[in-house]
């Protein structure tokens, strides 16, 4: 199996331009509406429970993240998923920090039961997911990416996801397959929500690929991975990161490099 | 008629440094501030229905955008208004995607209701407005302003309002008089609610100019399209044109360019 | 006394890598949680009733913020003070603008009642908190730190609170010593919730430190009053401020230069 080309993929996104709901947390709105509109998605923030199942309903994906989760929206993320699942578009799960109060517990295992198309976190959260001991406390991560393949594939198994598993090596299961994804930048988890980010980035490469949701998701990461690197060259620190990484993912002179991405049947 | 001066309200404004109350959408409310702090204006994102009413009675105009809208917000919302109109400042209304929800739609209904001094909004949203056939979907505008200037007139005419549709060219109607105003710049729409912002310092020009909220929107979207136009020249993607828009709204040594502003009667 | 070296609580404070539960408003969420990533704290923004108290029980330390407050979230914010009292961990209040309306002063007088360990604001919060005459409408200040002196030893004797005046000057007292502050920058006051995350700032510092609060208040302060010197010299406004504000507090090259603090008693 070849790697996608993400640049094709990212050149159907931009012809295309999904529209993609984001219920996300509060931190990450507007880096992240930010880093759609430079990947060239049409990011909208609905939230409600009086308008996110019909805005679901006309969107292209959906994104949950429950970073700062209250009951209410809880409510309005479980409508959405309902709507997004009837109408048959992808929808990306990020449990932040699932682990950390039952509150969350609760709250990630009714959208579990939706089966997301796919699950994006970081080590412990995925680790955590897999019901194996994690060492995360808060929303960053503890674990390193390399041990949680086992859980990222245990846990695409038990829900039919796609799960990515993101750090300094991305890891990407369908339960069967797999894909590390290197690159990147070591600013990334300074600048906070760049994961968050990315679960909205991953909603917009499968809202408009006709790929399947892991060569999208591979994309997705990939793209991230490369835009990262090209901002990294000359950053001095995580704010200067923070805006030449916009400015590389709005670029359109991406280099493919399928070697970023490595095949494995872990 | 000649054009106003923009930077001399830009100098009342920033003598008077205007309070103005923001209730605006969670992913426009830092970007919306710090526009408003490089402005001149003093921001404040108050929204509760606890204290929205009693904020806007001792602020100096009010603005709402309804992009993240839910129930309990709208109620906030529409108490600030009452007690705006009650002490006879100018509110601003950001219909943002008013057309893609039953709820929505309701909400800005309700709004209008009230009367807002001025509105804003892109070309489909002021298009929906006034009940023609728009291609907006989600927030982004899917039509152009050139069209959306009978439509402007329209819901002028309607609500008693000075109705801006903002994009390339923008169009300001007070529903007799209308005023074309060009410059900006093509990273504007990749800098996520920039528009939202817009709003907000269209607040702050009515709040703080005794000229009518006419010349005060004239004068608002001519002082963005200058400083975008600033700030275009050294920007190489969205991520440095958002930090050098902000260092160019900032500053003070604008040259008025009066031909920036067109009269039109359409 | 000799000032205390802020360069090595900086450098506790990276090492022990503190869970700081921030409870602040929209606008600050983002740019507080990236000024805490760039200071080497693990912020984690988690404010609803469901799960507050129960993350406070799991933190180093608890920062509160009432920006944009509103009902459900006091409910949060009061669970999770009593449990941070409960487990013994700092917490820090940040009472924004809490003279503007009814709904705020009587909230920021539940949240007083329960001890803050520091209290941080600007002079006009400060001094009416004292019950002291205050020039301040909005959110920003409109008296000078020097004034606020007098208040700052009162609510520090009040509450049994470290407190702490912010502005061109920086005021520290512990109700019987005082210290001064000088550096920052000018652009500061422009950059929208610079003063809401330096309160989480020293959150992290009084989180990690062993050193008690007064002298951890005074690290926080100093490590922020250098930062923005070392970012001054290379901004051109509040744009390019910014991010070189965030570089500069993600490097490790700081110069300690204790007479940057003057200790007084007042």
């Amino acid at each position: 199996m070849n790697p996608p080309a993400f640049v094709d993929l990212l050149n159907t996104l931009r012809e295309k331009r999904p529209l993609v709901q984001c219920i996300t947390n509060y931190v990450a709105m507007n880096w992240a509406a930010n880093v759609m509109l430079a990947a060239g998605a049409s990011p909208a923030m609905v939230h409600a429970v009086d308008e996110a199942a019909e805005f679901a309903s006309i969107s292209d994906a959906l994104t949950i993240n429950i970073g700062t989760l209250s009951a209410d929206w809880l409510t309005g993320m479980l409508s959405a998923v309902d709507a997004a699942n009837k109408k048959g578009i992808p929808w990306v799960l990020d449990p932040v920090a699932h682990f950390a109060t039952s509150f969350r517990r609760d709250a990630v295992e009714q959208l579990l039961q939706r089966k997301p198309t796919v699950i994006r976190g970081n080590a412990s959260e995925i680790i955590a997911l897999a019901g194996m001991q994690s060492r995360g406390r808060g929303v960053d991560s503890g674990d390193s990416v390399a041990l949680a393949e086992t859980a990222a594939t245990m846990v695409a198994k038990r829900w039919g996801s796609v799960v990515a598993v993101t750090g300094a090596t991305d890891f990407v299961s369908d339960g069967v397959a797999g894909a590390r994804i290197t690159g990147g930048s070591s600013w990334m988890p300074q600048v906070t929500a760049t994961g968050c980010a990315l679960t909205c980035v991953i909603g917009a490469f499968a809202g408009a690929a006709a790929t399947g949701a892991f060569a999208a998701t591979i994309s997705a990461l990939s793209y991230f991975a490369a835009a990262g690197e090209k901002a990294h060259v000359l950053a001095d620190g995580p704010g200067s990161f923070s805006w030449r990484f916009l400015d590389a993912l709005a670029s359109d002179d991406f280099e493919d490099r399928g070697e970023r991405v490595e095949f494995v049947i872990p």
